[in-house]
C-alpha cells in the first residue's frame, strides 16, 4: 500500500462509507492525528472519521478485506504511542471523534449510554446539573474510547477504581472479515452468565477490537472537599501515614498523592502562577497531597471537612509523633494545580523519558528509593521526577536528561531496559500501571509476558478479531 | 468409568497424589459433597481432596489424561447445582476445603493473600482485630474459591461492588494435559500491560480453571451502622427514594434492599424469634432495608448515624411527600435478621422455585409488578416470594408452590422457561445476577446467549483448558 494510486483507490472506498468530508488525506488535516501527546510523531496513509458504529464496521470491514491495519484513536492524549501510526505511511487512523451523538442518561440506574467520542470534560460539565461524575479523575482530557481501551485509573482510584470497575456495557467492533458488531450493552450491574467479554477488550489497546459505545457508572459529585500537605518525616512514614490516614477517614480518603521535590520544583519552575505552600517555601524531599471528600452538603452541626481533616491530623502528630515533618490544611484547587503541573513541569526540565508504573502500595516508596541510590552510578545524568499514586500503588516515574544532549535513543533504550528490568524482575511490579502498552510499551511486553499468557493472548486474538488492529501487535497480527 | 474396578484403580492413582485418607468413595462420606444446598443430589465416583496447589494440578493432570470430568467444589453454598456432580455417578468432586493453609495479610497493601478453601466468616474473624474485611456480604457462608467462581456480590455490592472488583490476584490451574498452573498473583491494583486473564476465570464457574489461591482487596469496617426500615407509598416512589437517599447520603448508603410482603410473612411465620418491626405489625406491600455505615468511629460533635438517617428521612418526607407511607429507625442486627431470614422462609413455604435475576435498577419493580398481574392466570398456585438488592438492580425472584402436590418437575421447567423469557427478552434482564450458571441454568445458558459469544466462549475454553472440567459446559466440554 505504498504506491499513491493505492492510497487514492483506498481513499475512495473509504469516503464511499463514510462520505468524503470526513477521509483527510492532506499533510495538513492529517498532522494532528499523526502528532501523539509526547515525542510522538508517526505518518498516516489516511485518517477516516466515522461517524457511528455502523460506519466503523463498514471501515474495519474494508480494512480487514485489503489488509489495512487501522489504528483507533480517541482523544490521543495517551503517552505511550497508542493512538498514532508508526512512521510506515502505511497505517490508517481511524479517528472516533464523530463519535459523540448518543448520550442517554438514565438517572434510575445512575449510569449514562454514550458515544465513545465525547471527552471527559464534556461528560462531566453534561452531568453536573445532575450532581453526577464519572468518577475517574485524570490530567489529561481523553475522549472516553481511550480511557476504555487503556483503563485509567487516575488520581482518585483509591476511591472509585479505574475504567474497568465503572462500565457497566460496551459495544465493539472486531476486525474480523463482517467487521462483526458485539453487544455487550446490557447496562447491568450484576450479571454472571458466563465469560465476561467486556473485560477483554477494555484495557487492551484497541488491539481486539474498537469500543463505539458504552454505558458507564455515574457517582454522585464531590459536595464538600478538603485537602491538606503532609510533609512525611522519612519514606518509612509513608505506609503508616497512609494507614492511620485510611484508618480516620474510610471513604472519605480519595486521594493520597505522592510529589518529589524534584517534581514539585520543576513544577515551580515552569508554571510561575503557582504558590509555593511550604513552609518559609523550602521545597521537602517529598511531599503527599491528601484529599478528603463528601458526596452532600454539609449537615447542620456536622463539623466542615478542613476542620475534620485538621483533627484527624492532629490525632496522627499526636499518636504517632514520628511520622510527619509537617501538615498543612490548603486549598484544594491550590494543592491539585500544582499536583496537575507536575506532569508538564517536568516535561520541561528536559529530555523525558518516562515510566508508568505500578507496585504493591508499600514499594513504590521503595523502588523509588532504590533508584535514587543507585540511578546515579549508572544514569549519572538523569534527574528521578516521580510522583503518583501511593494509595493505589502507582507512580509516574519520570526520569529527565537535563542536559538533552546527553540524550539518545540508544541511551533511552538502555535506561529503559534497565529501569523495567528492576521494577518488574526485582519489585514484582508492572510495566504500565494505566497508560496501556502502545507501540513504545511493545518490546518490553514481549519481554516480560510469561508464554503461558502470551500465547493464548494471541489466541484469542486471533479468534475473534484476526484482522490487522490497533498499535499493538498480539501474535502476528 | 462406570465399572467398579476402574473406580477402585482411579482410587489408587488418587490416592498417590494426595494420600489415601483424602480420597473418599463411601457413600456416608461422600453424602455432603454429592449434595448441594437446595433441591440437588448428585452421585459421585470419588470426592477427591487436594492441600495445594500442586496437588490440585496433579489431580487435574490425571483426570484430563483419563478423561474424568472434575467438579471443583468449594463451600457447597451454591444455589445453581454447579459444585455438586450430577446423577451418573461418574464424575470425581475435587473439594478445595483443605485449601485453608496461606493466609498471608499485607497490611500496607491493605490485601490478604490466600487459600481459596478459607470460609468467608474465618476470613473476616481473623481479619477483625486488624479493623479490616472482605467486604462482600452474604446470606451463606461459602469458602472464597466458590465466591471467584461465581462473582458473588451480595446486599452491600452498592457500597463495595462484587468479587470481581475485589481480588488483585488468582493463580489457577486449568485442565490441560499438564494441570498447568497460571500465576496472576501480583498483588496489584493497577496493571494494563495486556488481557487481564484473572478477569476470564472469576465468575465462569470453575470451567476454564480451578482457582487455588487469591489475594483480595480489604476495607476498612463499618465502625457505624444505622438502619432504616422504609415503606414506599406505591411502586413507583422506590426508585425515586433510592435517589433521594443516594443524593443526601454519598457514600454513607451501604444497601438498599427490598423485600415483599410475601417473603417477609414466610420469614415471620418460619423464625418464630423475629420481631415485627411494622406498625401495628401490619406488613407492607413492599418494604426496603436502608443501612448506613461509616468506617470510623464517631468524632467528638459528630452526629450519631441513627441522627443522620433519621434527619435524612425526615427531609425526605417534606420535600417529596408523595414517597413514604412510613419509616422506622431501628436496629440494625435486627432488620438484617429479618432480612437474612427471607431466604430460609420462604423455602419452608412449599416448594421453591428460585430465579436470581438482574435488570437495570428500576426494572426490578417494574418486572416484579408485570410478573404479579400475570402470574395468577399462567401459574395461579404459585406465590411470588420476591426480595433482593434494589440499589444494584438484583432480585432473588423466588416462587413457591405453596401446595407442593402441585409442583412436578414438568411445571418447574415451563415456569422456568416462561420467567426467563420475560426477564431476558422482555426487560432486557440477567438470567444469572450472582449466582452463576451450573448445572441448572445451563440450559437457560444454552438457550440466550447469542451464538456470536457462545462460540468465542467455546473457543477459549478449547484453547485454555480443553479437558472436561466443572458442572458446566462450554462448547464440546
Amino acid at each position: 500500500m505504498s504506491a499513491r494510486q493505492d492510497i487514492a483507490a483506498l481513499k475512495h472506498a473509504f469516503a464511499a462509507l463514510v462520505g468524503a468530508a470526513n477521509v483527510l488525506d492532506s499533510a495538513a488535516d492529517m498532522a494532528a492525528y499523526e502528532t501523539g501527546a509526547r515525542y510522538d510523531k508517526g505518518r498516516a496513509a489516511l485518517v477516516v472519521r466515522p461517524a457511528d458504529t455502523a460506519e466503523v464496521s463498514a471501515v474495519v470491514r474494508h480494512a480487514v478485506a485489503n489488509g489495512i491495519r487501522l489504528i483507533p484513536q480517541s482523544g490521543n492524549t495517551g503517552l505511550v504511542s497508542g493512538s498514532t501510526p508508526d512512521e510506515s505511511g502505511n497505517q490508517v487512523v481511524l479517528s472516533l471523534d464523530r463519535l459523540n451523538r448518543v448520550f442517554e442518561l438514565d438517572r434510575d440506574n445512575r449510569s449514562v449510554r454514550l458515544d465513545v467520542g465525547h471527552r471527559l470534560s464534556d461528560v462531566n460539565a453534561r452531568l453536573e446539573p445532575e450532581g453526577l461524575h464519572f468518577p475517574i479523575d485524570l490530567g489529561a482530557d481523553p475522549r472516553i474510547g481511550g480511557m476504555l481501551a487503556t483503563n485509567t485509573g487516575g488520581a482518585r482510584f483509591l476511591r472509585f477504581g479505574d475504567v474497568r470497575k465503572n462500565v457497566l456495557g460496551i459495544k465493539v467492533v472486531v476486525a474480523d472479515a463482517e467487521g462483526t458488531v458485539l453487544d455487550f450493552m446490557s447496562g447491568l450491574r450484576k450479571n454472571n452468565t458466563g465469560v465476561d467479554w467486556k473485560q477483554v477488550f477494555i484495557g487492551t489497546s484497541g488491539a481486539f477490537g474498537i469500543i463505539t459505545e458504552c454505558e458507564i457508572n455515574l457517582e454522585l459529585m464531590p459536595r464538600q472537599t478538603a485537602a491538606a500537605l503532609l510533609v512525611p518525616r522519612e519514606g518509612a512514614a509513608v505506609m503508616p501515614l497512609l494507614r492511620e490516614m485510611e484508618i480516620r477517614l474510610g471513604s472519605y480518603l480519595s486521594a493520597f498523592e505522592g510529589m518529589s521535590r524534584n517534581a514539585v520544583e520543576s513544577a515551580f519552575r515552569h508554571v510561575g502562577s503557582l504558590r509555593n505552600p511550604f513552609a518559609n517555601g523550602v521545597v521537602p524531599d517529598y511531599a503527599i497531597l491528601a484529599e478528603v471528600t463528601r458526596s452532600w452538603d454539609a449537615r447542620a452541626g456536622e463539623q466542615p471537612l478542613d476542620a475534620v481533616i485538621e483533627e484527624v491530623l492532629g490525632e496522627i502528630w499526636e499518636s504517632a509523633p514520628g511520622l510527619l515533618e509537617d501538615a498543612l490544611v490548603g486549598s484544594p484547587a491550590e494543592l491539585w494545580a500544582l499536583r496537575h503541573a507536575l506532569s508538564e513541569g517536568v516535561k520541561h526540565r528536559g529530555r523525558m523519558v518516562a515510566f508508568d508504573l505500578a507496585f504493591r502500595r508499600q514499594d513504590v516508596i521503595a523502588f523509588c528509593d532504590w533508584m535514587k541510590q543507585n540511578m546515579p552510578a549508572r544514569f549519572p545524568d538523569v534527574a528521578i521526577c516521580d510522583f503518583g499514586h501511593i494509595g493505589d500503588g502507582g507512580v509516574h516515574f519520570n526520569l529527565v536528561f537535563e542536559d538533552a544532549s546527553r540524550y539518545s535513543a540508544g541511551r533511552e533504550t538502555e535506561l529503559r531496559e534497565w529501569v523495567y528490568e528492576v521494577a518488574v524482575s526485582d519489585f514484582g511490579g508492572s510495566f504500565s500501571a494505566e497508560h496501556g502498552i502502545g507501540r513504545k510499551n511493545q518490546p518490553t511486553y514481549d519481554r516480560y509476558t510469561h508464554a503461558d499468557v502470551a500465547a493464548p493472548a494471541d489466541g484469542l486474538k486471533s479468534m475473534i478479531s484476526p484482522g490487522p488492529l490497533g498499535a499493538v501487535r498480539f501474535g502476528r497480527n
